[in-house]
């Protein structure tokens, strides 16, 4: 069994699953202090952009770019924040950020303040990821 | 005249320069607190990933890659952090902060804790960014 949690967290975490795409697995942060906060996490044990070959490192931020729009879409916030940090766990994993304009840090970065985290009931998980699901869905033609 | 801070930073900040790209302005950020934090700025005014198009974003983010891997092999930090935010100053551009294990704030991201900004010498500044561009050039073979 692996130490990293990363790896562990598509199996450890089943009620925060969104979608598993080719190159990386998207969940829902527990904590929804900041509404729509989810991580895109690299299949594979990466930690540096550039330790990816270029065709995948590219797969890969177009990943992190669809989930980003597909968060944009269902919470339109005033801005996106992509960060890739990896100081405590290097497993490749982006914190894709929802920010609003109303919310108690704008415009200071998540990490500026500490607060107590957001957990949310069981079925507003559900509802959460639903709606980012039904984003990330292909938009199909009226009458195809 | 722009009122974009980010647009104009290149023309105001001259000394910072570190290298022109095709997609972006690369400069040393004036704090070096965290030693070689640098910009990668998008030449154009866009604020989110999923606004460029996939060429664009593509090259865009091979340019990223290119400056994080030259700052890791000069500073060879534990890791290197990436981060868009944008909610000052949405004009795109990327935080690439060397983080060391020894560094105050480590493993808490860089916006944990304020600090006063470490201010160089023009020579110092000089200096880093000579060892940035010289870690940006293709490597050259012996002999050729």
């Amino acid at each position: 069994m692996t130490a990293c949690i990363m790896c562990r967290r598509w199996q450890d975490e089943p009620d925060l699953r969104i979608i598993e795409l080719e190159h990386s697995f998207v969940q829902l942060n527990r904590d929804q202090f900041f509404p729509g906060y989810s991580f895109v996490i690299a299949r594979e044990h990466y930690s540096e952009l550039f330790h990816l070959d270029q065709q995948t490192r590219q797969a890969l931020i177009e990943e992190v770019n669809q989930v980003a729009g597909a968060l944009y879409q269902v919470y339109t916030p005033t801005k996106m924040n992509y960060e890739l940090l990896g100081n405590m766990v290097p497993h490749m994993h982006w914190h894709l950020v929802p920010r609003f304009d109303t919310d108690p840090l704008w415009p200071r970065p998540i990490w500026s303040e500490l607060h107590r985290d957001k957990v949310l009931t069981p079925e507003q998980y559900r509802t959460e990821i639903e709606k980012i699901r039904q984003a990330l869905k292909p938009t199909e033609c009226i009458g195809s």
